[in-house]
């Protein structure tokens, strides 16, 4: 059944993991990335997005600066100031937006068309390359903005500006005679004329999203045409060809998650949104196999995707080696994006699933703990030495940086982080979903009338949740839970009264439908013991290891904890791993440590030395000292 | 003690593994590579290697064909051809030499100076790029292939013209004031030059080696000045950089096997031949931390070098990994080159070890069981559909190719082995070394008089090395035998009676001294068990996981015996794996098959199947149909 989640603003984190860094966001990170795009840190290279635009508008002079898609950077970091002030007016920073706003809109041409690059670096070239550049991808960005802005301020100029814009895409490419058949190299300008079409109502922008969709991978192939009028060869038959842009077949027979990942899904998650929009079955049908690709053959563990660096992309089934992972925070943040859209369309425990587990170890490990540092690419396992070594492993960082040359992934996180909210709940006339288990509250509007939720929890550290509802009159709707994948022996009660939770639907959501009245308290018990996890025997890197999850967290060893050489450990099968209680549960894993031996390669048993193994969380890695990470590791 | 080898023809295999891949060379691979270099197989794309000397030689039109270095593909053929006529006079075969010769003779300019790419495609432009280019190194390919044709047939064209080749290169290069202080960016000329030097006692030609040897490195940098008189930009500070070529730093300051494996291991093959000549202590020091480095540290279980497909180079210690693996054909011949050499200088068990290890595994592999089909690389497991998706294991080839566009391998396969003889034994006035075990007879010159030894064994599929030694008078000298590094109990009777072969010198050989007659008979037995070998835990690759040996043999599983996903299978500790007897001696090793799981990542234990798993020599792999292969298992 469809549903639709609380706009930011309307779910309040009330304390734990969560709150805290949706309160880092707004606290540090939002300030700092201004400064970044501002070229306002004298410790960084020049990032030139706001200057971009000033340029464009004629407010400055000087010469573009940056990727092809620097505007983005800008925009997703509008769009998560937006949220900041959905969820909290601050005049002082809304200030500052309007003024950014401003630049925009006078960078803007007369006929709708906003592109820095192209007004500034290759005029007159425009629409030109929608392959390798990205200026509908950028558009979308900053559509997305617009929306978040107006939502949280009421303010339309943005807004104003990217209608503009998007009525002159329209007036560019579709299907109808005299327009280009184009569609964007890079996707994401289609889930945010959605979302611009819900906020706007205008038919237009959800037809031309439909349209960038079903004509992707449509022959003749666009891509080929336009390289030709470019005079450029056209993309020769290499090893992803145009499965990197999921444009080497048309959409509806594709079958496997393929290309770069962050293109991937978020093509894959305007077309959950379409299918919300349209009713159309073959898109969910598409979607659903594109899942099952994605998730259940090509994800690690952490929720990261995408294990190759060539491509930041896909490659085949099972094909996951933890050292050389590609695994772009980006790629996490997009994925749940489109488990986000496939909840919206039905409400299946997979799609939370993943969801939790995403945001969980990617997306928090993609951002230190002092909100300053970040990581782009997330690898399972981290040998510096190695690192440096390898020429396949180059895109390692050992260490989170304050910035990159292509910043997409750090304002990404921020926009993400800051629109927690959206992830937690979702509702529908006949009831509440509870996707994510996070202290907070929130206020629903059912047809019944209006109800608040309270969630007091220490989740993820503790799988305890008590829930409060509360409301005027008597009302009659459902409550559903999901039950997380991960969890054995999940115990709830209603007012104290035990209910069965276990027997759950197999869409993974328990749904307790009945009257509810003021004050009822659900408490959802979700034991944690400590897993050891395997792995699907045919991911050829990890099988015959195992990984350490306690609820929906990968834990990790660091080599701050366990001394260098992870790789000469390995963990005890007959003695039970233990929490080590603390604001940061650790764990502590009876284990071994093989000595050195002078030959490479030996016949001989050494004898292993007792060592109590030390894991933290996968997010928190990196924050300490620098040195060796690694996720899976054996056993004897 | 110094030693030198016997030449090719003097050491005569008589059965067994050895002469069968002897015969297959001087039957299949000799004429086969033949018809490819003069492009008189259809299927195949034109070699051009003959028709560029044509070109050069002004007996042809048409233009240039292959790498920059096509001619030592010939050279290299030459070499080969040279061994076997050196085995077995061949009139036929050397009459088509013979005219070969005559086209190189006649591609020679006036002054010396022979190469074809700068004869016909770059004339004028000659010396230019030592760094890049391979003008000295085709030229010491061929200088060795005119050293093994004169010793093997007497005649001199081939050695007159490569005697003018040197004589030209010594007048262009050196520390003389008006020559240019150039070296070869690929290491090979120096062994070459040392070659002519033994062969012709014209000491200019050591002088020359050394001189390259000595300059490398060095400052000001020689790359770096011809790259600014070529207007090129300087090698810049990439992942391998100078390193790439072994010249980041004069060689008597290099600790650390690094850069292109096969370049680094001529360069160190050529230093130990240097230590021998002049008796230089700093060059056999440097040979041996470089050796330890190699060794110990970088070098898979199956004697392959270059861990990395980028620059086809070294990384860093303990960075093994089985499926990214370069392990090229080529790297593995000339670190058993190199191996030789050190036991010119020094009778170590560990150079014998590595040799043998090389030759049996890598070297084998290399080259299909019909002499037709070839590998470059060598990885220790291959999965077809994740080499076929990843970018990182594009260089890896499922099957054995019939030949390559960088065709250096496959007749430098063929060189070695019609050279094997070269590397069974050893001898100098005291005594005879035997480093190899093969069914084969030789005669030695020693001071005492002539002594002939003959192997009779079926090594390496058994243990049992029954010697025979016949001479005409009493004579007393000394027998060393290596024993094995892989060998644990070994036993060891002269004329049936024990002699103590365990307490060894710790240099790897057992010396018998003694009074020898005609008709005395030694037997060494090897014991062969089945080995579980585990690699040094710092190699994370394969940490906690075992390889199979046998004697000097890696063994490896094939899909073909095991059915798919061999990532699935893991070997019992518990119970001991059989040998099931035949022509190739297979291993039975009790195990199990995980089986598949619906979920990527679940805490559940499945249970495993049982299964007999079948595991065949590595150096026999992918000789039936192709599939997955895999050398390291894990175990339960």
């Amino acid at each position: 059944m469809q549903e639709k989640a609380l706009p930011v603003g309307q779910v309040r984190f009330t304390g734990g993991l969560c709150e805290e860094k949706v309160q880092l966001v707004k606290d540090t990170v939002i300030p700092y990335q201004e400064k970044m795009l501002k070229d306002e840190l004298p410790s960084a290279e020049p990032s030139g997005a706001v200057e971009n635009f000033r340029i464009a508008a004629g407010l400055a002079e000087g010469r573009y600066q940056g990727m092809v898609f620097q505007d983005s950077d800008l925009a997703k970091w509008l769009e998560a100031a937006a949220y900041t002030l959905a969820d909290e007016r601050d005049p002082k920073l809304e200030a500052r937006v309007d003024e950014i706003i401003g630049i925009i809109a006078a960078a803007q041409h007369e006929d709708g068309y906003l592109n820095t690059y192209y007004t500034v670096k290759e005029p007159g070239k425009r629409w030109t390359n929608l392959r390798d550049n990205h200026e509908l991808y950028c558009g979308g960005h900053m559509m997305e903005a617009a929306v978040a802005y107006y939502e949280a301020t009421g303010k339309t100029q943005l807004l104003d500006v990217m209608e503009k814009m998007a009525v002159h895409i329209a007036e560019q490419f579709g299907s109808e005679e005299g327009k280009q058949r184009g569609y964007p190299g890079h996707e994401e300008i289609e889930l945010a004329l959605i979302k611009m079409y819900r906020i706007t109502g205008t038919r237009k922008y959800l037809d031309l999203a439909e349209y960038f969709v079903l004509e992707r991978g449509r022959q003749p192939h666009y891509f080929q045409l336009e390289a030709e009028r470019r005079g450029d060869a056209p993309l020769h038959g290499g090893l992803l060809d145009y499965a990197y842009s999921q444009s080497h077949l048309p959409v509806l027979e594709q079958t496997e998650a393929v290309g770069h990942a962050v293109r991937a899904t978020y093509l894959y998650a305007a077309m959950a949104d379409l299918a919300v929009e349209t009713g159309r079955d073959d898109l969910i049908r598409t979607c659903r196999t594109l899942w099952d690709s994605a998730v259940n053959k090509r994800m690690y563990i952490t929720g990261g995707i995408g294990s190759s660096a060539f491509g930041e992309a896909f490659t085949t089934d099972y094909d996951l080696p933890p050292d050389t992972a590609y695994s772009e925070t980006c790629a996490a943040i997009v994925l749940t994006f489109w488990a986000r859209r496939m909840l919206h369309a039905e409400t299946r425990g997979c799609y939370g699933d993943v969801m939790e587990k995403a945001f969980f170890n990617t997306i928090l490990a993609g951002m230190g703990e002092d909100g300053q540092q970040f990581f782009y690419v997330n690898p399972l396992e981290v040998h510096p030495d190695t690192a440096r070594h390898r020429h396949d492993q180059r895109h390692v960082r050992t260490r989170r940086q304050g910035w990159f040359g292509c910043a997409c992934c750090p304002p990404n996180a921020a926009r993400f982080l800051a629109s927690l909210g959206q992830y937690v709940y979702g509702y529908n006339e006949t009831g509440i979903h509870v996707h994510l288990y996070a202290a907070s509250s929130a206020t629903f509007t059912l047809a019944t009338g209006l109800v608040s939720l309270t969630q007091t929890t220490d989740y993820p550290w503790d799988g305890t949740v008590d829930m409060e509802l509360s409301m005027e009159e008597k009302q009659q709707f459902s409550l559903s839970l999901r039950i997380p994948g991960w969890c054995r022996g999940a115990r709830l009660s209603v007012n104290g009264q035990e209910v069965d939770a276990e027997t759950r639907p197999a869409q993974g959501y328990v749904q307790l439908h009945r009257e509810w009245k003021n004050g009822d308290t659900v408490r959802l018990q979700l034991p944690m013991p400590i897993e050891r996890v395997l792995s699907h025997p045919a991911v050829r890197a990890t099988a015959g290891k195992q990984a350490f999850m306690r609820g929906p967290l990968v834990y990790c060893f660091e080599e701050v904890d366990n001394g260098p050489m992870l790789s000469a450990l390995a963990v005890d099968e007959n003695q039970e791993p233990v929490l080590e209680p603390g604001p940061v549960p650790v764990l502590c894993v009876p284990g071994f440590r093989l000595p050195e031996q002078s030959l490479l390669y030996s016949a001989d048993r050494p004898t292993a030395q007792a060592q109590v193994l030390r894991a933290v969380p996968y997010f928190m890695w990196g924050n300490r000292e620098p040195g060796e990470m690694q996720v899976w590791i054996h056993s004897v």
